[in-house]
């Protein structure tokens, strides 16, 4: 029987968050239970409910960074059972037989993923709807094991803020030796440099507040740039195997590209849109430099992130907040007020 | 002692090329003396006559295509003697002890390697004159082997064109079911295809004249992509794991992005300048693919492409001019209206 949940939704682009009841279908055979403990708050979450990139269906129950505890299990579920710690992301489905999803690079399926939150089945077409609520059915595919050596709330920001940054450091073969610079230190980049230094590399952050780097050094950071800071930049020049672009906003990529060793790649895993003002060329081409994007990751590299982090007492830096705060919350994350994530304690649905 | 050299110069950017008289420097230890039998004549060549990058020092004699024999060598050279049929392509000098040249990649020097003309030798400060001349002097390191198997004239635009485009090739490692895609056909786009597809890829070109299909078919391409055409285009979504754009001038990329695979790369080798219009970045981010960029190769992969090109019997196709037509063939160049390459027969010099 479909599930009468208790969530918050926008109900529409102008509109704060509410609570809301909808409908969890009846599990399917492949279908996990999850009883919802604690939702991170992820800066598209906010992208969702304003309507900005135009495709946005209300009512919209956002959350893609959802920890939680199996309640029920389909009967073709093996790899999960009640009680279980477990997480779910950005996805929910994929077509399965493309050759991405053959790669466990389901965020690139070639019919497209499901998306968690403001998209539809792809069995029954019903809207889905996120995790700030009760709870979610998802089948198995697309849950993922937590380590129990990882604090809950702490751990809801790697599903989507730590697998984002977690996916290009693996893909460009980050390691000991590898000289890595993160644009940004807001959710993502504060991952960034806790994986990255982690993963053994000597690692930068490229900032244009001054005052971040005691903080960032606590992340991991080895230097801190100012970016605003022409003999800083310089001082950088050709370091970079790989450049972690977090930033969520159109942004001059040309003061970076010199920082590329030769060979190295920006990566842009933040801003979606033109990319102005313009990339110069020439030092692309004088020094085989590129430019890339990359999006979230795929189930398999989800899951040796959270084993990798379980592994090695790794979190997200949060501030738990009650789902009664959503909308202040919002408003503070618009002024990057946040270290470095917030996540709600879904018990506070029940107060 | 110093040699007295007939070549072609520019005098001044908006002159013709005419004859000029120009010394050679007296070998050094590591020097090779190379007769000049054939040179080709590449697009860069009409730049730096012009001053189209606001940097040419006259008088200027241009060529970085060049072939020709060995008729005296320093007492260090050891791989090089009098007979020989040698090479030297974009590059005569770089600074050696750094990283990039330790790897073999001299193009990307980190003191910037030395060209071949229209530049200063890092050791007398004397400019650099190139192969549109009798007689060249050229560190041993800087020369090339021309297998015998190799037809001289075909064999000159292996040294630029050749080059440019199997550096991309083999740094993205295509071979056997790669997809590649080749954007425009001129001197480096016709052997961008006879490379890839002897490499094994399955090879497209992307171009915006009809009517080129059948030349296209000849020198290697399985299929022909009007780029105008919308319909053409969709039919090659996500086919490509790599396309070289070589394409001189400021062109939309926006068109090619779906056309890349996932994880795939788009490298430009012509166009040096601001990437306008503004690339998108969301194909990037939604399928992982990069714009970068590759410039000439260095001197073990051209030695290693004259080999390939040496077992698989590839040349370019040219045109043979005289010295004296040099004028016009620079106005026909313009026009692209040359299959596929100039290539300047130098004995004409002696006429
Ligand atoms: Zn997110
Ligand atoms: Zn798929
Ligand atoms: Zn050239
Ligand atoms: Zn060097």
């Amino acid at each position: 029987m479909a599930m009468n949940v208790l969530g918050y939704a926008a109900q529409s682009a102008k509109a704060a968050l509410v609570p809301y009841r909808f409908y969890r279908r009846e599990p399917r055979a492949d279908d996990v239970v999850i009883e919802i403990l604690y939702c991170g708050v992820c800066h598209s979450d906010l992208h969702h409910v304003q309507n900005d990139w135009g495709r946005s269906t209300y009512p919209l129950v956002p959350g893609h960074e959802i920890i939680g505890r199996v309640t029920a299990v389909g009967p073709e579920v093996t790899r999960f059972k009640a009680g279980d710690r477990v997480g779910v992301g950005c996805l929910v489905d994929s077509c399965r037989p493309c050759s991405a999803c053959g790669q466990g690079l389901e965020q690139y399926c070639e019919e497209l993923p499901t998306l968690t939150y403001d998209d539809k089945d792809r069995h029954d077409g019903m809207p889905t709807f996120g995790g700030y609520s009760e709870r979610i059915v998802v089948s198995d595919r697309f849950v993922l094991r937590i380590p129990d050596a990882l604090d809950l709330e702490g751990a809801a920001p790697l599903l989507c803020a730590g697998i984002t940054t977690w996916s290009p450091l693996r893909h460009w073969k980050v390691g000991k030796g590898s000289k890595v610079a993160v644009v940004g230190l807001g959710g993502l980049g504060h991952m960034a440099l806790k994986l990255a230094s982690t993963l053994g590399a000597n690692v930068t952050l490229f900032t244009r507040s001054p005052g971040k780097e005691q903080d960032a050094r606590c992340l991991g950071a080895d230097r801190v740039v100012l970016s605003t800071d022409e003999a800083q930049m310089a001082s950088v020049k050709g370091e970079f195997d790989l450049i972690i672009d977090t930033v969520p906003y159109a942004h001059d990529l040309n003061p970076y590209m010199p920082t590329l060793a030769l060979s190295g790649t920006l990566v842009l895993v933040g801003y979606l849109g033109p990319l102005e003002p313009a990339v110069n060329s020439v030092p692309m081409i004088m020094g085989r430099k590129a430019v890339a994007g990359s999006v979230i990751g795929g189930l398999p590299e989800t899951q040796e992130l959270l084993d990798f982090c379980g592994e090695h007492g790794i979190v997200s830096d949060v501030e738990v907040i009650r789902i009664q705060d959503i909308n202040a919350a919002y408003e503070r994350m618009l002024r990057s007020d946040v270290k470095y994530r917030f996540v709600i304690d879904m018990a506070s649905l029940k107060a």
